[in-house]
């Protein structure tokens, strides 16, 4: 596929599962709320209505840790039919702290290349979910020191990148979006005139899957390592 | 008091009580936990241990009405010895979801100011608390049409302001904050060499609170009403 990346001043990164480990720890967390409800319902049952409370809150909390914590209780209370012991109640909320103060784990490649990329483009993070776990989980990484700021976004569709982009008095010709969600990262981009590169992560939220049919099929370069888009931008 | 406001071109808003009515919400919120736990305790045992487990948990959850439930909920397990009743969670999460959800209520003279300053001035909503939150608020207030852009602010300290002001290129001599709040809107503002006026609103979570010692003698302007800037801007 022919891509050409000459006019590119500014690289957005989104960080979760794109920069650092994320949503295996989702998952985690949701194989220890499975196990704390297994003697009310199947896994599958509980996988299904946990995810379907997450919907349904989506509008209000918002992504996140604290919108999810806040979501598995009430769906523990209604799988339960309201049977949940008040001690499960609190593991809960334990499970929901332990992945707010959960060591990040950067994927591989990362620090090498942004790197490389830090003195000839500006940098940022542009994330979606709570702003104070995505500032902790950057300083976390000790990846601060490369990028220009940090743009929590509280969702990522094209109005947001639009707004984002002229926030930061950025061409859509000159700017680079990276990351792991189709959805989230690379359509949107695409969508408005910008360029996206794709790098999937092995697991990913069901609220972020799209079908084949809304890939563009004339747009953006998909990579297995975030470390191959330094062939494409020298 | 002498105070000149020559040099200004940026005015950053706090929100929160500033253009909107906030901690009244919290403190009706407050109200209403304390009588769903009123077999357990005392209303003074309650706000208190309340207040207690908003601070513990302050580092993790951040401000933001998400915390603030999780807090609720971890402290009225804790206040009942784990005896609460599962339905009495779910009062709490649906307490929850009427914050989030809370129409907008102006405080008076707002719009009016916006609209006489926004075009000599860049305006600017500096809020801490939840992104999607504050976005939400901005948008049913119909004030986003005054304002240049958003920033939400993990937290009001005198580093954040100033990374603030770096990214957005603002000189501290150029820039003035307004806000309801001594020790977030004011004293960090004052302290890195910019401008603040002061709007006290009637109520003032304690969190929030400054001893009079902390209270800059030589620097800010303290006013009973927004409209009252307009005099001293122009």
């Amino acid at each position: 596929m022919e891509v050409n990346f000459e006019n590119i001043t500014t690289i957005g990164f989104d960080a979760d599962d794109t920069l650092w480990v994320n949503e295996t720890y989702f998952r985690d967390t949701e194989e220890k709320f499975a196990e704390l409800l297994e003697s009310y319902e199947t896994k599958n049952k509980i996988d299904q209505e946990l995810f379907k409370m997450e919907m349904k809150n989506l509008e209000l909390y918002g992504y996140g840790i604290k919108g999810f914590v806040l979501s598995m209780i009430e769906s523990a209370l209604d799988l339960s039919n309201n049977k949940i012991s008040q001690s499960t109640i609190t593991e809960i909320l334990k499970l929901g702290k332990k992945m707010i103060d959960h060591p990040v784990e950067l994927l591989e490649g990362v620090e090498e290349t942004l790197s490389q990329l830090q003195n000839r483009f500006r940098l940022i993070v542009m994330t979606k979910g709570d702003l104070l776990d995505q500032e902790r989980k950057l300083e976390r990484s000790g990846l601060s020191k490369y990028f220009h700021h940090v743009e929590v976004l509280s969702d990522k569709k094209e109005h947001n990148y639009k707004a984002l982009l002229d926030h930061l008095n950025i061409n859509v010709n000159e700017f680079l979006m990276i990351g792991n969600s189709l959805k989230s990262d690379v359509l949107p981009i695409l969508n408005i005139g910008a360029k996206a590169i794709h790098i999937p992560f092995h697991t990913t939220w069901a609220h972020e899957m799209v079908s084949n049919d809304e890939i563009d099929q004339n747009g953006h370069l998909k990579l297995n390592e975030i470390k191959e888009i330094l062939k494409y931008l020298n």
